[in-house]
């Protein structure tokens, strides 16, 4: 048989995941992903994931590259993959919390990480002065009001390309620059305050940690403008505390220039 | 110190709970409240709640009673319950899956579940076409479309006073009677259907099983008009399938006549 690339789109609720990657004795999404392939492809499959995210991180666009000389035609993959991942017969009931969105074919030697040109996250706060606890596990709850005003003049200074080092947290896997382009951050309003932030590729927690530095903005505890002395400074320290992981979705993986 | 009657209004997601009732090794929401209080009350607190409800049943305002001659002021138990429900200081960012909304005290001798006069459940459905993970616990999720008019149409045949046995699961508590009065089952469309039923009580499964008949008569598998029927034979064979846990919400319990 051919050997093919498949590319995946994944989505998962990141709540029961003790992340992306596989961990011993723990349920990561990879792990589970790799199991329902290997069974529908009856061969040992090994994915790589364009974004590896933390604990509770959430995923509408994950996207996962793997070749394989597998039998199964690729548009019957979907639907084997999630009926294992939905749990067999009862999905028509419940349904599991990782799935596949789409299955596509791509050129042998494309990989799902390194040819991502650029990622969107979505990082969701709700702003309710009440805590809804049917929402934990999917928003940032902030019950203190934020003026959003601030929080928007304070993203404009973080966007364009610069050297991101203070929005970096330590663990993540060693990189040779900490320079970053961030095309667009938009915040909208509505039911929820929504942080889209498009960039060419993230440090680890830069996300979370510019969201933190955001709503320190939107509660007045810093200066919406001193945000370029602390990306000027490279000091993790001078950056806002590191948002929860709840509020995080990785939103899409772009393989063309945007 | 002198005997207080506590009458507390609970909300919790189900997901995360064996259900109502306390079970050996494994994590109820009545076990959850009693080992919180017990703390905070610095003794022993066996609490009545007013429904039991099930694994993956949710409650927006489930009741609980106790009678206790604890110190800790009436209008600190909130508080202070919850901020151990929440997990301690984390609380801020991340919130638990049970909160007390509301404390009041009742004259001694009130039970919440013997001097409920009536329930309120809501039972949700989402009937779009796609799939939504992220709602998995927290609807029923149709993707075949319902008709709404016959659903309406089998809920109106349902309200009243009848023996409602063809309705009951095996498994619960054995009652003296079957008969129960149905006031009112209201169907919203919107971006839910989310049907009402208040009832003066319920029996095992009640509404899990008439939202079943309803989904068959939404999807066209029954005639609306054979509920009575149904309801006649006093036959669960004779009813729906028993829709699953995770759209179902205890709404309200009302103390009053309504």
């Amino acid at each position: 048989m051919l050997k093919k690339n498949i590319l995946l789109t994944i989505s998962y609720d990141g709540t029961g995941f003790c992340g992306w990657q596989k961990q011993p004795g723990k349920r990561s999404v990879q792990g589970e992903i790799e199991e329902a392939l290997s069974i529908v492809c009856s061969r040992e499959i090994k994915i790589n994931g364009a974004s590896r995210t933390d604990a509770g991180v959430h995923a509408y666009g994950q996207r996962v590259s793997f070749e394989s000389d597998f039998g199964i035609p690729t548009e019957r993959l979907q639907t084997a993959v999630n009926n294992i991942l939905n749990g067999g017969k009862n999905y028509m009931v419940k349904f599991g919390d990782v799935q596949i969105v789409a299955v596509e074919e791509r050129p042998l030697g494309f990989h799902a990480r390194f040819d991502a040109k650029a990622k969107k996250y979505i990082y969701r706060i709700s702003n309710d002065p009440e805590i809804d606890i049917f929402r934990r596990n999917y928003v940032y709850q902030v019950v203190k009001p934020l003026d959003i005003d601030h929080m928007r003049e304070m993203a404009a200074l973080i966007t364009g390309t610069r050297d991101f080092k203070c929005f970096q947290a330590a663990g993540g896997e060693e990189k040779q620059t900490t320079v970053r382009t961030i095309y667009d951050i938009k915040i909208d309003t509505g039911k929820d305050i929504q942080i889209e932030i498009t960039g060419d590729s993230f440090l680890y927690n830069m996300v979370r940690i510019i969201t933190g530095t955001l709503v320190e903005a939107g509660l007045g505890k810093r200066h919406p403008r001193s945000v370029t002395s602390v990306i000027d400074s490279g000091d993790r320290q001078n950056a806002g505390f590191t948002a929860p992981p709840q509020g995080l979705y990785l939103a899409e993986v772009y393989y063309d220039m945007i």
